[in-house]
């Protein structure tokens, strides 16, 4: 046995109660795996006193995570506050300076601050690791980074927010409004303090632009990523998609362009049959396709007490057996400017309307979807209601651009009685 | 820069040209991604003039795998010629002992000699790397020994030869009957040579075996692997087992219980709705399933150039990264004496059988099954066909030996008209 490695872990939420345990009750099986003692020097959390499940009385604690982060008998700190900036973003910064390794799960200070930290990890010879910061459980940033490292990736896409997913699967179940859904959603705490985190997609974009870094060798650049929620899904679009062959998911897309990285968040529809329509639940999958490998396929818990923790010991056991990779996969010197937002490409899009009762309504409507340039793959008009019917459209491929277009130009004209809803379908 | 990583390939197949192609045409993006260029110094192959689509030409030629592997600017040996034992083996331990690390996608060789394998390459400080040997281009391996690491592996499973699965979702899509569907498989070059080692299977085995010695710290032990092909399942079989809301899949489990590591790969029932019951067509699927992590599904392509060899320049590049871990992620010496073949766990049993017309002939049966101390948890009877009348029943778990027990004594009455199909209901 050589030396072991010693943690000093901030935050002793859920995770941190995780790895904790794992740390404690699996000592044997971890230093039989790396050959080396995983041990736990000093802890940090906001309140010492309380009963987390197991004990931490063993440990030295710090009140302070910066002062944790720089003890001498720590050799990696384990950042699991959470929060882009704050003592999160101190405490990391005061860790790699002081000469330490660090595993986080903070994907919101990954997707804000990935770059200038990577740059601080390389300049001070530390590892930056992040496996739980993305799909939970799921060991996603290993496969992108080390396992398909011989391909040239072509798309990312994922469903990343176990929230949003229960959210939409239970309407489909249940056939309940997203209001009535949400409320529950609510009550059994799934949703973040603020909600907009989850239904507005920010927390599952974070995701989406570390894996865009490191599949397409970018800067990680958040504010590049499209951003769309799960607000206006209503549950007539669940319903009317369902009805076509597909489901609606919070699915978070990533491509490289002739324009440049495409980082999109949004709902869209996928076949009911395939791996992504199939997913219920609070589950995370994400797919992974590359010039070699075809199409990986990977699902499981997103959140929670033990895939969290297992994913931060995936980590944490690489370091121990001198695993030593680029934050990104690529030096960060070498990872290209940060993504402008580039157009969309090209996909088939659902439209529905409700047009009034009038002569002549769907042909305006036709007509100014082929004046923009949008051509219609189906479309299906329902019995009235009151006075307005409801249309439901799939068109061809078409340019974001052209449906902007038609949108516009429909939102002007005295047949439709509401904005239209545009949602893309994205082949898998 | 610093130097370059040297490959040797023995094997100039599907998969050998594959990785040619890979080291040719992203020379550039590898050398970024490792930080070192990644070079062929020499191959072997058994035939040298052939069009491969692509040129091996500039470099130097081997008539024989143990010269290649043992030249002076070979730093990797990376062995694609197949075969558990001649020289695919003899030419990999030459590699060892000459101090080369080895890429193997050799599935029947680790599973034969996987245990002395890793020995040596322990001895000589090498590593022996094999993701491309399970499941293609899903990078398993390491999910299970780097990503998973953190876990006690509880249950792992999989669905790990393509051709099997053509056949029995073929079957189902089609309800045509095993034997066509086997003909059509052959006819367009799915199945190995000799067949049985699909259909039997065995190439499966190999790879359970493989992913079970990882996953529970065990000697590798085909020989423990219980088999069972897929050769006896009917067309009713399937129908049957979809009217009840099951599929039929070649599938793998291993499992450590209080009596020692099941291994088995046969065929067995399991929920449509699963991933596991979604599966079409030649696509592979393992699930591992940890005491922290929960469950993790791995999807994708079980074969072809580009996934395998995908998983070839993984193992490269992990070599090129300085990443190094033990063959089956334990020290050689610290895992457990080989499994000895254990009874399988209880589990719900799918029976099928035909009884002859007579009167009481039900009632034979679920007294026997009864005295068996098998309980039935459904029972379907369908209209005589001629003089026989199929009967299904779904049991409640069932020790195998309590089932075999029932089989034997079924197999001595004069009400049943032929052996019963008794198969493994896995739930998922």
């Amino acid at each position: 046995m050589t030396t072991p490695l010693r943690l000093g872990i901030a935050g002793l939420g859920t995770v941190g109660t995780g790895v904790v345990k794992i740390v404690r009750q699996k000592a044997k099986l971890l230093a039989a795996r790396t050959g080396r003692p995983i041990e736990i020097s000093a802890v940090s959390a906001r309140t010492r006193d309380k009963d987390r499940g197991v004990s931490v009385s063993g440990y030295d604690w710090e009140d302070d995570p910066v002062a944790l982060a720089t003890r001498d008998d720590v050799d990696v700190f384990v950042e699991l506050m959470g929060g882009s900036d704050g003592p999160a973003k101190a405490a990391t910064e005061a860790a790699l300076d002081a000469g330490k390794d660090v595993v986080t799960a903070n994907k919101a200070m990954l997707a804000m601050h990935g770059q200038a930290l990577a740059e601080q990890a390389e300049a001070a010879g530390r590892v930056l690791r992040f496996e739980a910061a993305v799909a939970g459980g799921i060991p996603v940033i290993k496969a992108l980074t080390e396992g398909l490292a011989g391909n040239e990736i072509t798309r990312v896409m994922g469903v990343m927010n176990g929230t949003c997913n229960y959210i939409l699967t239970r309407m489909q179940a249940s056939g309940l409004p997203y209001d009535d859904v949400f409320e529950e959603a609510n009550q059994l705490g799934y949703l973040e303090a603020d909600p907009e985190l989850d239904v507005g997609g920010i927390d599952a974009g974070h995701k989406l632009a570390i894996l865009a870094a490191i599949a397409f060798g970018t800067q990680v650049d958040f504010n590049a990523v499209s951003l769309e929620g799960i607000q206006k899904i209503t549950i007539e679009d669940i319903k009317q998609a369902a009805d076509m062959g597909y489901r609606i998911k919070l699915l978070g897309v990533a491509r490289m362009t002739g324009r440049g990285l495409e980082q999109r968040m949004s709902p869209c529809l996928v076949p009911k049959n395939s791996p992504l329509g199939q997913l219920e639940g609070g589950t995370n999958m994400v797919v992974l396709e590359g010039d070699a490998v075809e199409q990986i396929v990977l699902r499981g818990p997103g959140a929670g007490e033990g895939p969290t923790a297992s994913a931060v010991m995936g980590d944490v056991m690489d370091i121990a057996r001198g695993i030593r990779i680029p934050t990104f996969g690529l030096p960060a010197a070498q990872l290209s400017s940060p993504a402008t937002a580039c157009e969309a490409a090209p996909v088939p899009y659902y439209l529905r309307m409700a047009l009034h009762d009038k002569p002549g309504a769907l042909a305006k409507v036709a007509t100014i979807l082929g004046n923009a340039g949008v051509s219609i793959d189906r479309m299906r008009q329902y019995r009235h209601e009151a006075d307005t019917a409801p249309v439901l459209i799939v068109t061809h491929k078409t340019a974001p651009s052209a449906l902007a277009a038609a949108l516009e130009a429909l939102s002007q004209v005295d047949v439709v009685a509401s904005a239209p809803v545009a949602l893309r379908i994205e082949s898998v």
